[in-house]
C-alpha cells in the first residue's frame, strides 16, 4: 500500500535537467537581485516597489505579468499542449529590525497601520520565494524546447497578515490565469538541511485561530473582593483549565495546540477591575479538531464564568484565520518521487510544520489540488534561528539555486 | 454603648464567695474524681461506667441524680424562689492513645462502631468538664443559705459525634429539668492562660458542616486520555477553585473556612478512574455565612464538572452538621461582669474559636438564651498541645477550682 | 479585665457641653466653608487653595496658623496648665468626577502628575473633615474659660497618596508643635449610620503594601511553546496559588486581604510573551500577619517560577505602603467613654476597617499614642456609596456638627 | 528518500504462497486450540497449563520445544543454510471477567498475588497470539522444501506485567536459541480493520513509567488550615501543574502523555491530612522524551512542595516501566514490502499505539534488530472494543489464518 503514485521519472528528469542545464550562469544576475529585495521589504498589502521589480523582471525574460489586486502579480508561460501548473511565492515582508549581521541586512523602515515608523525585514524568507520564482520562469522562458503545457507564476502579497490570498481571490485570479491542474508553494526553513527539500502527504501546515475572549468580573476596592467579582482569579483559572484541552481532551496523534499569548486585566493594585481580556491562538492539523477545540475553550470559558459567579455572559471574538494546509496525496507523491530522483539524499520527508499558511485558500477557490514543500536554507541547522527571528537570513548558496531548481523539478513531473 | 448589663455584683461576689469558701477541702476528693475519669475514658453514646460514677457521685451530695437517654444525667437542685440556672459538662471521650506522659494516663481501649478495639483517653478534657460540675454542684449543696433559686446540672453525652445534645432532645431533657432562665457551658482551652476565664458576646464556636461531594468522569486507559473525562483533573480544579470561596466571596471580618480533607480518586496509575470524592469541611460564624458558603460550594463544583464536561450532575451529601454557638450578650455581659468583680484580671474576652460545639441544640430547642465560656487549662500556653492532640492533659491546678469556681460565680450572678 | 480606662467623665462632659452649647449659631458659616471646599478640591500635595483657606479661616477665629510644609497648616490654642491634644484633619481630594447629583456637587479639573487635565472631587470627605476641625477650633478658642491645656490642629495634606504625613514629619512638624499626649483623627464613612461616632481598640485601619511582581518566561512562537516558558501560565498559576495564602496560611482571626489588582502578560495571541507583571495589593492588622503574607507571596512566586523552569529570578518592587492604625488602648478607651457620656446611643464600636490610612505616620514619628475614630455620613447607610465613589457626598447635617462634637468631647476627656 | 529497502519480493512471495498453501485445511484443528486456550487463561508467571499445552502442540508438529524459564518456551526450526528469524507470542491472561457474550467465553478463576480468587481471561488477545506462531510454526516444519535458515519460535510470558521478557533474559534465552538476526512481534488490535496488517517505522509503542510520588504537608485540625501545611491543596497545585508538561513543554510532534491515575490524601472532612499519594504514569515515543518529563515532574512536584512550605522533601519511587518499541527501519521496511506484496490493500501503516510492550527487551538484550505489527481483530471497528475491555473477543476469522500467515510472509522476507 503505496501513497505515492509512480510517476515518469525518466521523463521529468531528462526535462528538468535540460531546462536547469545553464541555471549557474545566472547566479551573479539573482544574487543581486535578491539582496535588492531584502534591502527593500515592504509590509503586506504594501509591497509596491517589490511588485514593480517582479514586474520589471518578468518583462525583461520576455514575458508578460499582469497585475491582480493592488500588489499581486501573475505571468503565464503558454507553451503548447498539456497540463497547467502554477507555483506560488509570498512577496511581504515584517516589522522587524534586521539583526542578522549580514553586510546586505535591511535598514528598511515604513508607516505601520497607526502611522508610526516601524523597521522592516525579510524574516521570513519571502524574497528567497521570490527570487527563486523568479529563477524558475527565466530558465522554463528559456527552454521551452524541453516542456510542454503551461506555466504559471503567481506571486502573492501579505502572508504574513492573512489577507493576501483573500485579496487574489477577491480581485479574481480565477479570471486572470487558466485553471492550474496542481498549485505549489514553498517555504525556506531552518530546520530542514539546507539545500534539501522536504514533502509532506496531508496535512503539513496547521490550522490558527485567534480569539479575543473577554470575561467579566465586577470591580470593588482590593480590600473588599467579597463585593465584587475579581477578574483576575477568573482569567487565571481560565488560563490552568485550558492547558487541559492539549493535555487531556485531544488525541496526541492529532498534535494541537492551545496558547493564551496575551493576558490583561486592571491596572491598580488596590483596585479588583471589571473584566479581563484574553488572545488566545489555536492550531490543529484538521478541522475536526479545530473545531474540537473551539467547543472546548467556549465550554470551559463559559464554566469558569459560572464558577466564578461572573454577571454577564464572556465574549468571543474570532478575529484572525488560518486554513489548513492538506497536501494532496497523488501531487505531493508525485512532486515528492521527482525530488528523489533528482535531489536523491537531499529530497526528504518534511514533517508537519507548527505554523500556518495562507497558501492554500487560492487552490482551494478553484477547486484544484495542491502541494507545499520545505526548503533547507541553512548549512548548520543546530545554528539556525528560526523564521521570524530578527538573526533570521538563509545562506544565500545553494538556497536560491536550489529554491528555483525544486519548482522546475516538480513543473517536470506533470509537463514534461 | 456598652453591650454589658451592670449586674448586681456586689451580691452575687459576696453569694459565691459563702458558697466557695471551704472548696479547699475537696481538693484531694476531686482530684481522685478527675483520675478515675481520666483513666476511664468511653467513647460517645458509651459513657456507662461515666454516667453511673457521676450518678453514684450525686448521690453522694444528697441529690437525686435522673438518667436522661441512656448515658446522659441530670441534676436538680431546688433551692426555693428564684431564677434557674442550668450548667452543662459533655463528659464523652475520644479514640486517640494518650501520649501526656502523666502518670495517670489512659490506657483503656474499646470496640469502636466497626467493632475493632482501639486507644481512648479524655484527649479533649471532658473530664475536667465533670469534675467541675459535681464540684459545683457539691459547692451549691452544701450552701444553699447562700442562695436561692434553682441550679440544674446536666452531664451530656456525645460531644464528640455531635449526637448527644441531640439525644438529650429526643429523650425528652426538656421534661426532665424546670426551664432554665439560662444556661451555661464551658470548655477547658489550650490557648487562654491557666486558671483564666474568657467569655465572648455573640457568634463564639462556629457552625461545621460536612460534606461528601461525588464528581463523576469517564474511566478510561491511562495513555488515552481523550477518550474519557479525568476525574483527578476535575477535583484538582475544585479544590483550586474552592479556596476562592474564602479568598475573595467571604467578607474577611466573617471568618470562615473552607477545608477539602479528603481527597481520593483513582487506584492505578494507568487507569482513569471513573470518579473521584471529595470530603469538604465548611465554619462560619453566622447561618447567613455557612449558607453562602454552602451555595457557592454547589456553584463551583457543577462549573468545574461543566468545565470538564463530567457526563453526569455531581452529588452533594451534608453528613454530619453542628450549629453555631452565639452567646447571648445580656447573659454573657452579666457571666463577664461576674467574672471580671471575681477573677479581676484572670478574667477577659474569649474570642471566636475555630472550633464546633452542639451545646447550643438543648437551650436553643427550650428557647432559653445561653453562654458558653473558656476555661484555661495550662500555665505554660506556649508548649501547650491543642485539643485533640494525643499529648493533651491540662494542668490540674488551677484548672479543677477554677472551673467549679467558674461555674458557681456565674449562677450567682443570677441566683444570689 | 476592662479594656476602658474609667474617666473622669463628669468633669469632660460638663465641658465639652459648655464648649458646644452654641455650636448652632455657626451653622451657616460652617455651611457656607463646608461648600466652598467641596467646590474647590485640589489633588494630593496642591492643596494651595484649600490650605489658604484654612489659614485665612483660623486667622478670623483670632489664631495664628503655621504652614508645615508647602500645604501643611497647624494650629495651636495654648490655654494654660494642662495636657496637649492634637487632632488631624485631611484635607486632599481625588481625581474623580463627582456624581453625586448635589447643587454644590465638584466641577473642579486639575492637571494630574502626568500633565493631563482629570476632574477632581472630595470622594472621600476630606472636606468634612476640615470643617469639623475648623468647627471644633472656632468653639475652643471661644470658649477658653471651659477647659485648661493646649489644643492643637493639624491639617495634614496628600492622605490619598500617602505622601503627606511623611510630608509633616520631613518638614518638621515636630519642631512646630507642642509634643501631644494624645493625637486624634477621624474619618467620614458610609456604613456607620448618620451622626453615629465609632471607636476601635487596637487594628483599626489595616496595613497597605503594594508590590509589582515581574516574572520572566522565554519568549517564542504561539505555536511552539515548548521552545520557550509561557509567562501567562505562570502568572496564572501564582494567582490561584496566592489564593491559599488567606484561604490556608493565615489565621481567619487576622483578617488578611491578597489581591491581584492587575495581571500584564504579552500582546499578541500567537506569540508567548517574555514576562508577565502582576500588581499585588496586601492587608493586614498587624506588622507580624504583613510580614508573613510578604514572606509567603515571595516564597509561592519564586517556587512557581521554579516550577515553569523560568530562566531568570523573578523581581520585587515595593512601591507603596501604608502603615497600620493601632488605636491606642488608654486613648481609645477614653474616648469611647467620654462619647458614650455624650452621644449616648449614637456611640458605639467602629469595628475594623478594610481600609488604610496615612494618619499613625505622625503620632508614631513623636512616640505619642493616637485614636482614629469613624463618623457616620448618612442617615440611610444602606443606599449610601463607598468612599470614592463618585456619587459619594456625605449629609451636611447632622455631619458638620457632630465631626466637631465629636472632637471638642475627646479633647475635653483630657482638657477639662 | 525512501525509508522501504526494496527486498526481493518475488521470492519472499513465492515462498510464502508455497508454505501457505494448504492452511485452509488446519482451520478446525487451531479453532480447536483456540478455544481451548481462552477458556484456559492463566495470570502472568502463572502459564502452566499453556505452556505445557504449546509444547505438546508443537511436540506434536514434530518439533522439539525447549523451555526457558518457568513458563517460557522456545522452539527452533534449522532448516539449513541461512538467515535466522524469530517471532515472539506472548502468552498471559488479564484478571477480568470475560463479558463477551461468546459462547466460548472464559469463566476461569485463579488466586492473585494477593491470595484472593479472581476472573481470568484473554482480554488482551494473547490466545489469537499463540495460535498464530502454533500456525505458522506448523506450516514452516510441513513445508521446509520453500525455505531455508532458521526459523525461531518464542513463547512468552508475563507481558501484561512487564516480568515476562525480563524473565526469558534471566532465564538465558539468549544461550538457548541461535541469534535471530531479525525478532518479530504481533499484537491482535481492535482500531485496524479485520485481517489488516499495519507496520510503523521507529518509536511504534511507548515507553511507560509509573511512579508514586508522595508529598509531605503537616496534620491539623480541619477548621484551623494556618497551623499545618494542607497537602490536599499541594496536591491539586501540583495535577493542575502537571497538564503543563503536554501542553506548554514537549514538542506535540513527540505525543506524549502524563496521567494521574490517582490520587489519595486525608480520610476526614475536619482533619488536614499530613501527606498525598499520586501514582502518574508518563508515555513517550523516545526515552529523551520519557527523561525530559520524568525531569518536567520532579522539578514541577518540588517546586509545589516549596509553594506550599511543605516541611519535608517529596518522595518519588518508580515502580513499573516498559522501555519503548523503536522498530528497526530495515527490517520493518522488508516486512512492509512483503505484506504490501502478499496481502495488496490489506496491508498498511500501523501508527503509533498509545500502549506499551516489554517485547524489545529480549532483542535488544541480544543486539538484533525487530518489528512489532498490529493485526487487526473485528470486521466493524466502529463497534470494537479496547484491549483490557472485559467484552474484548475478536472474530475468530480470518484472525487465526491471518495471524499465521504474516508471520510467514514475513519470515519468508529473510528466509525465501
Amino acid at each position: 500500500m503505496s501513497t505515492q503514485t509512480e510517476t515518469e521519472s525518466g521523463k521529468g528528469y531528462a526535462a528538468a535537467a535540460d531546462i536547469l542545464a545553464d541555471l549557474g550562469t545566472s547566479q551573479g544576475e539573482r544574487e543581486e537581485l535578491y539582496k535588492w529585495f531584502h534591502q527593500h521589504p515592504e509590509l503586506s498589502l504594501a509591497e509596491n516597489e517589490t511588485s514593480q521589480r517582479i514586474v520589471d523582471t518578468l518583462s525583461g525574460y520576455g514575458l508578460s505579468p499582469k497585475r491582480v489586486g493592488d500588489t499581486g502579480v501573475v505571468a503565464v508561460i503558454a507553451n503548447g499542449e498539456g497540463p497547467v501548473v502554477a507555483m506560488r511565492a509570498d512577496i511581504d515582508a515584517l516589522p522587524v529590525r534586521e539583526a542578522s549581521g549580514k553586510d546586505y541586512a535591511s535598514t528598511a523602515t515604513a508607516k505601520d497601520a497607526s502611522g508610526e515608523s516601524v523597521p522592516v525585514a525579510h524574516a521570513c524568507g519571502h524574497d528567497v520565494h521570490i527570487v527563486s520564482l523568479l529563477g524558475a520562469c527565466q530558465a522554463m522562458a528559456a527552454h521551452t524546447d524541453a516542456w510542454s503545457g503551461t506555466f504559471v507564476a503567481v506571486f502573492q502579497p501579505a502572508e504574513e497578515t492573512a489577507e493576501g490570498a483573500d485579496a487574489l481571490v477577491a480581485a479574481g485570479i480565477a479570471d486572470e490565469i487558466p485553471t492550474p491542474d496542481v498549485y505549489f508553494g514553498q517555504h525556506v526553513l531552518s530546520f530542514l538541511p539546507g539545500g534539501h527539500v522536504g514533502t509532506q502527504v496531508g496535512p503539513s501546515f496547521s490550522t490558527s485561530e485567534r480569539i479575543r475572549v473577554t470575561v467579566h468580573g465586577h470591580g470593588t476596592h482590593g480590600a473588599m473582593a467579597y463585593l465584587g467579582v475579581d477578574p483576575v482569579v477568573l482569567a487565571s483559572s481560565i488560563v490552568m483549565r485550558l492547558q487541559t484541552i492539549v493535555s487531556r481532551e485531544i488525541d496526541s496523534a492529532q498534535q494541537a495546540s492551545v496558547t493564551v499569548g496575551a493576558l490583561r486585566a486592571g491596572s491598580r493594585a488596590n483596585i479588583i477591575a471589571d473584566s479581563a481580556e484574553l488572545l488566545i491562538d489555536t492550531r490543529a492539523y484538521s478541522t475536526d479538531v479545530q473545531k474540537q477545540i473551539r467547543e472546548a475553550i467556549e465550554r470551559i470559558v463559559r464554566a469558569e464564568c459560572a464558577a466564578s459567579n461572573s454577571p454577564k455572559e464572556p465574549e468571543f471574538e474570532y478575529y484572525e484565520h488560518y486554513p489548513i494546509t492538506d497536501n494532496d496525496a497523488d501531487a505531493t507523491g508525485r512532486v515528492h518521487a521527482a525530488f528523489d530522483a533528482y535531489f536523491g539524499d537531499e529530497s526528504g520527508e518534511l514533517g508537519r510544520v507548527p505554523a500556518s499558511e495562507d497558501f492554500s485558500i487560492v487552490p482551494d477557490s478553484m477547486g484544484v489540488p495542491y502541494t507545499y514543500w520545505g526548503l533547507g536554507g541553512f548549512a548548520d541547522t543546530s545554528r539556525a534561528v528560526g523564521n521570524h527571528d530578527p538573526a533570521f537570513a538563509p545562506d544565500l548558496w545553494p538556497t536560491l539555486d536550489r529554491g528555483a531548481e525544486a519548482i522546475v523539478v516538480a513543473a517536470c513531473a506533470w509537463l514534461a
